[in-house]
């Protein structure tokens, strides 16, 4: 079976590399070599140890009735999405990493996919390395998923664990993992939540089998989270994480991005650095949790390739996908009732529990601010009653398990 | 596609019970309804729900062309094998919990069911609902497993739990397991890390490919680990588990299963009471975790269900799985070299010392005995050199990542 990779960057590259290097392995597991006839991107690759693969022309691939699969890892829902949808077409598999495109035209892409009785993956869009789409395809299916709480981006969940490790402060952070190549020069779509929104989206749409809209997910980024926080964090054993958050009610489901106050017991609590980990709720199972690298060169394209081998496995063949195109009702998150983590000025703290009475305050010795944790509030009240508290609330986050 | 569950006990029940209440469900996701048709067990069931699917006689079912998969729950590896061999023959797929019989007669049953153009799957043997032998054989496929670690044994990991919580020793909280219904009264298999072997061989198969026969594999128990063991576990910032450890080293696969200090920085310290978690390295993707409830009624039975939903799926077709009955070899742990904590009474540290150059001493305030960890020495020397120390060693545990 001949494999085409579409997009010769990061990713691309790890799937070509993952692909010779486990060659042997490969064949034996699936009795049937896999080789890369073509790496098609616009650019050249002099001096490439796959050089002579490198094309130009998608037609190349397209026309070849020896490729069989074909990895898009350009990103962007643009041409990809077009080259996507015209392999699929012509009875090519694809296999992605590309969770925007998932994301935005996920449902059309699996049902294109299916007339043409061949495959439309995408393991490595969600998560990286860790198998997550598979638990939710193929091994929970005996059961009735009812909550998916992930840490699903390696770059805000790095930047949050250095803030608590080293007590620095938001910009410094991200500044240092700019530097080090960790977050990127223009970082809105990791730091303001995009990223992990398009994923728990994605993540959301298997739950349901409808489509949740990742435009219309309430999604709250880790900018205006401090170092301070993270004192009060400590003192209550918990930590402050980057959570996309999805539980389905039946008739709607309830998703949301935002930084969370997390637990000790919580096993998402010590993911830490560019780890990720993705916590399922079953009906039958209770609690399980997958945990890897969610991002980087090879994890990704190992995904990637994994999914190539079930095209290959299941060559001519539609793998099904339940997730139609019908979107899915997503709640009204101001009628979300939860508890608050209140930063409050010293001279505020009896207006805030004036205006949340029943709560708890937190004190941590040597310090001017102090802690307060609401009762049980709907979103919608407490965002009005911090809107009149003004500038005696420092910072608000919201409680988790 | 009609199934039927031989042994009515904890987990059969659990299974019956899974594919009624999750029926709709179920037949969504395949386009096709499953259903139980009879239910193997020697005993009768007067009122039970599913009384009227109580057969006693084994060739009810094997006679019948309706029933497409078998779920083995009984246990055991007399007629339990028997009966398994039979299904298969008979081109009926089969899934298990039975760990005993899978480590046993794996690669055998595997071979059958290929012959016989059925399947053999036994997810529910190893991690309880946790989904693990579908990542190794089907989602890591473009990896070279390396290594895995797991807290394979519920019991064990919940007697430890309480021990560390409550500097509780270790047979006043297996007699309270044992009243609570989490530790049987028989606890050998458990404690004595029989169980956990059978897994951690299982797990081995499946990442040599070759069969890892579970009676040559090195095992201890939880037995004689101390409260006390736990102070200087938590003076070090680590926790003791009950590892099952492989290594795969090419020409032989290094596999044991010990109780281990392992540190806060590893994904497995925060895996507590009676929670499993399986940590699984590859050649690409590095480490991932898989982590859920090991044990228990309903998450067994889940994992069996999905099983039988694959084999639904697969109909009429073998689902393969690289086990051969060839044997691997395995490594020679006397060679090992590693880092070993020992608790040494007062008068002996000057001794241990001298045995072991180049430790660590930890001492904790108002204690009389005192912690010392080894540099890296051969279990061998380390095994001999105890011996001479004699009665001033108090405990010895190996250190762990």
């Amino acid at each position: 079976m001949k494999v085409a990779v579409m997009g010769y960057g990061t990713v691309g590259s790890g799937v070509v590399e993952v692909i010779a290097d486990n060659q042997e392995l490969i064949a034996k597991r699936i009795g049937e070599a896999v080789e890369v006839k073509y790496i098609l991107d616009i650019r050249e690759f002099p001096g490439d140890r796959f050089e002579d693969k490198i094309v130009h022309d998608v037609n190349l691939i397209m026309d070849d009735p020896e490729v069989g699969v074909v990895c898009e890892v350009m990103g962007g829902v643009g041409v990809a999405y077009q080259f996507t949808k015209m392999a699929l077409e012509r009875g090519k598999s694809v296999c992605t990493s590309n969770k925007e495109l998932v994301a935005k035209h996920g449902p059309e892409l699996l049902q294109v996919a299916a007339a043409n009785h061949c495959s439309y993956l995408f393991e490595a869009s969600v998560g990286g390395g860790i198998p997550i789409i598979r638990p939710l395809n193929n091994a929970l299916t005996a059961e009735k998923i009812e909550m998916i709480t992930g840490i699903l981006n390696g770059t805000t969940n790095y930047i949050l664990t250095k803030m608590e490790r080293e007590g620095a402060d938001f910009a410094d952070v991200l500044k240092e993992a700019q530097e080090k190549g960790y977050a990127e020069r223009n970082p809105e779509a990791d730091v303001e939540g995009h990223d992990a929104c398009r994923k728990i989206s994605i993540l959301s749409s298997l739950m349901t089998g409808k489509t949740v809209n990742s435009e219309k997910v309430y999604t709250e980024g880790i900018t205006k989270v401090t170092a301070s926080d993270f004192v009060y964090a400590k003192a209550m054993g918990r930590s402050i994480k980057l959570l996309g958050m999805s539980c389905d009610q039946g008739d709607e489901v309830q998703v949301m991005v935002a930084p969370s106050m997390i637990s000790n017991q919580n096993p998402l609590y010590m993911v830490s650095d560019v780890f990720n980990a993705i916590l399922v709720r079953g009906n039958m199972l209770g609690d399980s949790m997958y945990y890897g690298r969610g991002a980087g060169k090879l994890p990704t394209a190992s995904a990637v390739v994994a999914d190539v081998i079930d095209c290959v496995k299941n060559a001519g063949k539609n793998i099904p996908c339940l997730w139609s195109p019908e979107e899915a009702k997503i709640a009204d998150i101001a009628e979300v009732e939860r508890k608050f983590f209140l930063r409050v000025s010293a001279s505020g703290m009896d207006a805030v529990k004036a205006a949340f009475p029943g709560g708890q305050v937190i004190t941590v010795e040597g310090r001017e601010d102090a802690g307060y944790v609401t009762a049980s509030v709907k979103e919608k009240e407490f965002a009005a009653k911090c809107e009149t508290l003004g500038d005696v609330v420092l910072s608000k986050i919201r409680m988790g398990e």
